[in-house]
């Protein structure tokens, strides 16, 4: 919607171009006619190309040197700590995949979608939140404005790219036979550290701080797309079939009945939903089932979806 | 507990013996030293070996021409309404694995360490219940004895071995890279159908007719374990604590803190629990996750012990 007023030669910055995440984030913006695109990545793949575009090693020097309008950081937490404040120092706006900076106060979290209007208040750095919470909050945000939300519970299922390449290579790597049977869900301390995000970052993305959220995080065997099994209590009495009414008018969401798979999502761009139905537990309850391209909506796709806020506002103050 | 008074010469017969689940079926009656086996299948198979076994025609006459104390049924539900009241007319007790008779009135739907007790009720039949209800009802019996249950919300992790072995041929089969990629969950028809049975199996077991159970039923690419996140609301306060103390007193399940995995309930005869912790968002609620060889107890182990449970009662009448 903002297309037309974007400045396609917007100086843009990629940061961790070669994960998972980073190398859709050079698919995208090349989709989207960026040509001012620049990859950043560490000294091992410094000098390798994407396309016709040599990366550059990621130094703090470099990306200070300034002549970067957006940086688009999908690095892990610790480089990110490290590497966000030399690019804003530079006079870049950095939108930050990693959870660095999602739940420090005055840098707004964003999903585009859901709070859009909150991008403006940043000063140097936009958060881009999980790769489940993305998805989540593009549902429950239309649901809220309708009916208030009193609780949420999820449990989810998660693919492995949404721990990096590597995990995808791991996985690709290993044989059919063997990892089908052996494959732990690698239910371990980053889960859980998962399922405390998705409660703070639901709270704070919807602005209510003491929204009851729990959540159990679980990674399967599935290369791409996350889904979510979700149960949901109302304040006001809502249908399921008004339910799906409203999430079939809802930005960026996809009502697929009777049920959305990985493999319909992996490659799409919208939060794909189904199987809303009522929760016979609950008086005010609804259940459904969403299923995310976690490297896209989850990551990627809404990273791009910021800075295309910000560069339409720059844009429009220019 | 009952082993010492069994009787390993009473005459056993396997129905469906060279699928998923009568494949194991046949290893635990053998660990378990019966001598007196039999093994049926379809035509196809007939003639071939299961160790030293030959396997016979599943026919209505073969079944119905006695010799047989327990029948073990684990076909399809066609297939069992069809054969198995011949092998009751043969004077045999059947234990039916598939879902054709598990909520007819006065058919006993036996977990022997839930509602054992109500096995020697059968009029020829007693039902084995499903591979996710199973597990289930082992934990929430001893916690409803301990607190009353008020509703109960359940997400299952299902293993593809669930559907059969050709369906486990089917994924060992493909290439990893490719089915990692495509695997569609699923999410079917036969799944919707699952969460009904799982809410209704579950209310006839526990004999609570009234019981909220709401749940999500979604199969994943892993070959061998059922997986269950699961929210329970109790009737009284209940802590994670003491939830956890009740649950490493309560038999064939066995507690596994942090949390269990596929890999470790693969081949394992008790039901794993672990992420026993409070549910946030309600006031007396609990949240937490089970893992269960769904061929192992979650079928043929749970028909091995009602037939034992059955063998048992009829050496004490003897």
């Amino acid at each position: 919607m903002h297309k037309d007023s974007l400045n396609r030669d917007a100086r843009i910055a990629v940061v961790g171009a070669t994960g998972a995440v980073g190398t859709i984030t050079m698919q995208l913006l090349r989709e989207r006619g960026y040509e001012n695109v620049r990859a950043f990545a560490s000294a091992r793949s410094a000098g390798t190309r994407i396309g016709d575009v040599v990366v550059e090693e990621a130094t703090p020097d470099a990306l200070a040197a300034g002549g970067i309008d957006v940086a688009l950081f999908s690095v892990g937490t610790t480089a990110s700590r490290e590497l966000v404040p030399h690019a804003v120092r530079g006079g870049a706006v950095a939108v930050d995949k990693s959870s660095a900076y999602r739940l420090e106060p005055g840098i707004p979290l964003v999903v585009p979608e859901v709070n859009g209007e909150r991008a403006a208040e940043h000063d140097g750095i936009v958060a881009n939140p999980n790769c489940c919470t993305i998805p989540l909050t593009c549902v429950l945000k239309p649901l809220y404005d309708e009916a208030g939300i009193e609780r949420v519970r999820i449990s989810t299922y998660q693919s492995v790219s949404g721990a990096g390449a590597q995990r995808m290579e791991k996985l690709r790597a290993e044989n059919a036979d063997d990892h089908d049977l052996v494959m732990d869900w690698e239910f371990d301390g980053f889960e859980f550290d998962e399922e405390e995000k998705l409660r703070l970052e639901t709270r704070k993305i919807m602005e209510l701080p003491e929204l009851p959220v729990s959540a159990t995080c679980v990674r399967v065997p599935v290369l791409v797309s996350h889904a979510e099994s979700v149960w949901i209590e109302t304040a006001d009495e809502l249908t399921p079939e008004r339910a799906r009414a409203i999430l079939e008018s809802a930005p960026s969401v996809r009502v697929v009945e009777p049920y959305p798979t990985p493999k319909q999502a992996a490659g799409a761009d919208e939060v794909l939903v189904g199987r809303i139905r009522r929760d016979v537990t609950s008086e005010r309850g609804l259940a459904l089932y969403i299923v995310c391209d976690n490297l896209r909506k989850g990551a990627a796709l809404n990273a791009i979806q910021i800075a295309e806020l910000l560069l339409d506002r720059a844009a429009i103050a220019a």
